[in-house]
């Protein structure tokens, strides 16, 4: 009977979490194994782009925790659903592609000297990451947000990733993006749909 | 006659060009007005993004030709057909989103610390330009590229704009950009779909 009631509390405690997300039929969901391994997006490059943080190893002792060009991407539907809601929808998928800075025998700051001016351009593809917010299926990740990892390399990337623990990604993207998991701090586009 | 005869060359010159041009009845086109003023692009930021460019004012003497992150896009059915032929059909359509870099204490590099370290990050929308290849539209261009601006500040961008003089733009990238006027070398999203 103690199990029951406690069963029935937490079952209580997920309903009622249930009834705040933020949940759409009309948003394109992630596929994943049976294991939970989310499967590599398809077309990504297609999907809405928002921003490309640029932090060179060159500016970072040599070690940047993120050296190349991030180009990200949010999943049309879930671009669509923030857009009128100003919300992250159950399900919402962003793509993060790093791309190399353009190699050119690249200076003290990891520039080069083009045509256009002294600055970064972006070089060779390096890596593909995806973030999923998916509550149901991933109720332990801090706010239904779980980060995967398709490869730090040239492509092809990998085909299946298993999602980072919690701790990796979700506590930074916690304390320090403006919108739930999101830093539409460094992204215009986002911003402007916001205003 | 000999004026008949010069009309005939040219005519047949230009049916020539004609021949060369890649044409797709399937191609959106840029909206004119009758003086032949581009029309400001509706959705550019859903468009196919390629790369964003940057070369700070601090790298480059306080005075860089284009000082801001370029986010550059082209039209969903201009990239179908480049896709699959590797050419820019008539009627492409590319536009160029200006975004400040990120203000925030900037340092002598222009650049800022974040969380994700030091660089630079997309601040505030700074401009419109639009890139459109019509050869029947504008023969006085090469490669009958035409280049617009919507506004070098913050949104609201102007609604329509007169291409730049031939020489402004066409030159640069004539000489530079290595696929057609267009700087395939600094976007691996096409170089992609060139392998």
């Amino acid at each position: 009977m103690k199990k029951l009631i406690i069963a029935a509390i937490i079952t209580g405690m997920a309903v009622g979490a249930n009834a705040q997300m933020v949940t759409s039929e009309s948003i394109q969901q992630a596929e994943f194994t049976p294991e939970n391994e989310a499967k590599t997006p398809i077309d990504y490059r297609k999907w809405i782009f928002i921003g490309s943080p640029l932090t060179p190893n060159a500016l970072n002792d040599g070690a940047a925790a993120f050296p190349e060009f991030h180009n990200v991407y949010v999943e049309p539907s879930a671009y669509e659903h923030f857009a009128k809601t100003g919300q992250w929808a159950e399900g919402t998928q962003i793509a993060k592609e790093l791309a190399l800075i353009y190699q050119n025998d690249n200076d003290e700051l990891g520039a080069t000297y083009e045509v256009s001016g002294h600055g970064y351009q972006q070089g060779e593809f390096n890596g593909l990451e995806l973030l999923v917010k998916d509550n149901a299926r991933f109720p332990e990740m801090p706010g239904g947000w779980a980060f995967f990892s398709f490869g730090h390399h040239a492509p092809p990337y990998a085909k299946t990733s298993a999602a980072f623990p919690a701790d990796s990604c979700n506590a930074c993207h916690a304390d320090n993006a403006e919108t739930d998991f999101v830093f539409t701090q460094f992204y215009p586009v986002l911003r402007s749909l916001q205003k």
